[in-house]
């Protein structure tokens, strides 16, 4: 008889909007790629479940810790009409949970260690992907694993790892050793890995994708979510020379501060533009960082910093979602020889090893985690965190 | 006593509009960058000139040929108000002329060959940057000349090419010596000489801040000026696959398909992202360049083209200058890992010298130059432009 | 009862050398990294086989092309001890046979075509890459493939394609549809579909690792096997403006006139270098690409072109393997900031679908195909090509 | 009638050895590109000169500290055969002295800060490239001015800073203003200021033309002379994770531990790859330096570190002069998909401004100054440096 686990799981009713159709990688009353256009009246329940099998090239893995992420709190939130806030790939019912660490179980046939290439023996530290990028699509094939065609995502329509057993496939997997080398005792290095997924996206975004910095560079970032946060930290860490972060809440400011900003500015209360200049010698910055999701309000400010300062060939990196168009001044990228690009995902291009390694080399993230939390208290942090903005990062222990 | 020549010269009259302020860079009825702010009542005339010795590091050149550019039209161009429509570094009266080719006369102290860095003999043929980079300012130093902070303009606010001698600085000259791999009578190599300069427009745009293309990327060009044809016919050169214009003008669409077009699309009669789409097998384009100076016109087909189509990695180059606000989805730079980028000028990164070489290995660019004419018949011919959209590039030939 | 079907098989006898240790990666009396460690007194023959059936995730396909490579000559020739010639991966008996083209006959569950991301319905042309990359070790998910630490290869320790139907893993697939768009007849389409391998080791060669050129710079090809005459088609697509080969052997001069070499030298009768500097205006190449196996021959003329030559920023890319010593000058790298890279290769980054759109859009390799056989005639043919220098591929074509 | 200044300078007969011959731009009895093979019976003096007047575009400095560079000791230090050690670009009698700061006195005409692009008020502090590239010819033009075809180098064939006042052109100026942000006292600054021509140096070699490294990424260094320990230092500061020196010397060891590096190996008591390889997880690095100028010594064991390592795209940079060939696996570089690339120069890319940025944002770099001393004792110290290896940087303090 298969033992038992429970689990923090996420019900919702498949209800899709009038004049919703069903996409090429949608399946009826099973998933979507547009969530809050179909699912309404969310809830969360902590239910029982079986502990899973790994099949071929599978891993089961005990978890021991998993972050909360804002799209965990937009799944469980809905609009007055009941629809749900996240506009994503979603499958409900659904373990929440893709931000994880934990201990290597067992592995299925054929399933090895990336780093060793050899079968796990047990007891390996590791943490995961949230992105179950199939390896087979043209993207994939190409290189591109953050834009997987087939993709599946861990907590949102595959279960998740608020629970105590998880089975992932071997490749998505990345050991977690190398913290031994930084921190003395297991929980942080659990704790630490929660955060890997979250530093992962900031790394895509700014260093991937942004072509990062060289040191002496200056860097604005606008927005002090987690990615944010982590882009700051990392940045700073490649050498960032003046590092400005823009963010009014006072909680966030002195969080920002501890993540390597050498300045935080209010918007609300000094002229952006003014300021960046200020702090950069009429500079301004190599690398801004759109982590907001109001590019109207946040775009000009860039562009006008671009604009006045001296530096030439700045990358924007749009990494938050929005909906409203960016309003961008060709002229300002022709006479900076500036440019803008689109950054989503964590995967592929030696990202999660390569935070791993800073992480374990002394790049210390766990001040973003502000709260610690167990399974069975998951479901109403995920609730208070709808109003909560003086939390960055709320993170289950497993027992 | 010194010999005379002629020469194309515009006047106009220095009358502020209200509110204008000289910037850093302007000189007091001198010149300015803000030429349409600032220059009333252009008219052209034919006056006599000295012909100018070289001073230190400069060549004294025999003008053979120079093409007419739009930016002649346009600072011979008024508004019903009298301004001109030149937005730009503007200084008259100034002789006209930046697309020139010629032959070497004599050199000054110092003043080298930089094909064999040695002084110049007399009679090699070359032709010249219209871009007077310093050398010697913060973007010059770090290799940047495009964004000289101290940049004179052929033809703009000093003396320009329609007329027989000109003076220049060794450091913007490029050998035309290459070219008599290419083509057996010199009056060609004048022409294609004279196309040097656009052609390297569109090569800086596409090519080096672009990124190119490898053989098998398909291309979409939206405009067909002599920058559009040229980029044309240079990304096919670089192996584009499936190369589309887009130009509802019949004769410009033909002569896009001689310069490498694969096919030509009329926007105004089909949907220009069904028929991207259609074209390249669903796939869409890897380098779009918006030459038009439309950006809401012509971007959101863009970026519908980028969002529909499966190629990842998408470049939007934007070359042509805009006042209104290019309306960009940041989630179509995401989803498609795409970005855009600004491009301004022709100088440095080895530009001119490989347009020169392709030219000279078989790209063929004098299919552009529609009409030929002589210095006296300039002026008219700039005032013909004005409404003229049939000839792509008409060119002085001197005697 | 299952259908049969015949295959060129390789037999060989497993006689370790003295001193011969299993690597990581053997596994003893099967397969090795080290082949010509290894194995003894091969031979060839034509034997039956059951048609295999497609798994999970794979195709079958009923083979309509394959060439001969010069790894099946040296798995198949031995020297005077009796060991073979080929160095690397193999495991025998085994059916030969990696450059290979033909049609979908069914896919197995979850198996996909990546061009339309849904089951492959049967009849669609394909060809396939050659490394069957795993898509789940470290090298895959950081995106190189071509360093996949769990490599398996068609042809040499899996069965290949000398046989009329291979089961292959739906992500190595990759469509000849585009094809249809060069090539009216289904044919040439299977022989140009099976030069899509070899093709894709000289686009990864000077592409992909070694940065291609822009248009207007010069190239230079040492040896003329088909990874050094696809390169040389495939940098004169890219804008190549003098491309320069040097080869001695008469046959294969012309061939490589034939594929888009501006000039062909014959090293044993002029000075490489002198002859590199005349044909290219004294400025040399800014890629070299080293292609002949002997180094210790070829590199001093290469060096000496990029240190008389005035080109900057030249690349050397070594894609022949040899176990000389490249005696490489420090002071040349450094004061003509040039670089040396190493490749080997031919799957991910865009590799195999650009090749394929290429030749769709006009990259016509066919000349390279020199003579077609039978299955009947492959072992044969293998056999005469280890005195053979004329021909340049010998392909079979299917019934 | 001129104010006088004392200049520490070099003489030396020239008494070119038999069979040289002028070169290009080699001028008789004035200066040549071969130092070795001409110039015998080195001295040093204390001379008076006439305090320089800046002409057009140049710049009188008070020099206030001023490095001893190794080519400094190279150029008075000869042979048993009388020839001096100092291989390049030379002409004597010469003030030597090019790592230099100072403040600016005033400027000629039409010079300019190009911080401020107007011109110097006088105070200004302010350090200089050695290399006076041109500006001119073509991979000045083309952006590449450490390869200038017409370069002059202070200290070298030019007068330099072992005086008290030398005249520069403004393109080779730098602001240090900005390290006020990093230290308080003057004396600090300038120290700091004569240190950034020999870290532009190593910056140039790992970051410009090495690519650096992304944070998490492992980088060995081989030697520690002034520019492997300023490269060690800013690769860490870019995010290094396990950054490792070899060196047997104690006192560099100890002092490439002040300058970033997490371990030194003695290459002398143990095996260097095994070493390598233990301390980082057997991962190898991402960029190797080789700056000893023994190739032949230190190469084999680099390749190995690859050859072994799980690195792919390890990048080893050659920085350090050296007749000896490297002696290169060409199967190295394609296994682990490597490259070998050559550095010379600190010119150009902005690499200047962002070592100053650097600086000022907190990478000291005073740790390298061992010893200061007086204008009087520069000769006996030059003379000393020929033998102590203890000694990292002996800077000249002027009154």
């Amino acid at each position: 008889m298969a033992q038992k686990m429970r689990g923090v799981t996420l019900h919702a009713t498949w209800a899709p909007k009038p004049g919703f159709k069903l996409g090429a990688k949608d399946i009826d009353h099973v998933q979507t790629y547009l969530g809050s256009q179909v699912w309404k009246d969310p809830y969360l329940t902590i239910d029982e479940y079986d502990i899973p099998e790994p099949g071929p090239g599978e891993v089961l893995i005990k978890v021991k810790a998993c972050g909360i992420c804002g799209s965990d709190v937009h799944m469980a939130q809905s609009h007055d009409d009941g629809y749900i806030f996240y506009p994503g790939l979603t499958g409900f019912p659904c373990i929440l949970g893709h931000e994880l660490s934990g201990t290597v179980v067992k592995c299925g046939p054929g399933a090895k260690d990336k780093t060793t290439n050899k079968a796990f023996v047990g007891g390996e530290l590791v943490c995961a992907e949230e992105m179950l990028w199939c390896g087979s699509c043209k993207p994939c094939a190409d290189g591109w694993p953050n834009h997987c065609e087939r993709l599946d995502e861990i907590g949102f329509n595959v279960n998740g790892a608020f629970c105590e057993y998880i089975v992932l496939p071997d490749r998505c997997l990345w050991s977690l050793e190398p913290l031994r080398h930084m921190y003395t005792n297991e929980e942080d290095i659990f704790l630490a890995g929660s955060l890997v997924e979250p530093c992962s996206v900031g790394y895509n975004a700014v260093i991937e994708r942004g072509g990062g910095v060289r040191p002496g560079d200056n860097v604005v970032i606008c927005g002090t979510g987690p990615v944010g946060l982590a882009a700051c930290r990392e940045l700073k860490r490649m050498g960032g020379a003046t590092v400005i972060v823009s963010e009014p809440q006072p909680e966030r400011a002195a969080l920002a501060k501890k993540m390597g900003a050498d300045y935080v500015i209010d918007p609300t209360k000094v002229d952006f533009t003014e300021e960046v200049l200020r702090l950069t010698d009429s500079m301004g910055a190599s690398l801004y960082l759109e982590a907001t999701g109001l590019p109207t309000v946040v775009y000009p400010g860039i562009e006008q910093c671009i604009w006045e300062g001296r530096t030439l060939n700045a990358t924007v990196v749009v990494v938050a979602r929005a909906e409203a168009k960016i309003p961008v001044t060709g002229e300002v990228l022709q006479v900076r020889r500036a440019r803008i690009v689109g950054a989503q995902g964590h995967s592929g291009h030696g990202t999660f090893p390569r935070v791993i390694s800073s992480m374990a080399s002394g790049m210390d993230m766990l001040p973003m985690i502000t709260k610690k939390t167990k399974l069975d208290e998951v479901p109403e942090n995920i609730i208070a965190l709808q109003k909560d903005r003086k939390n960055m990062k709320i993170t289950c222990l497993m027992d």
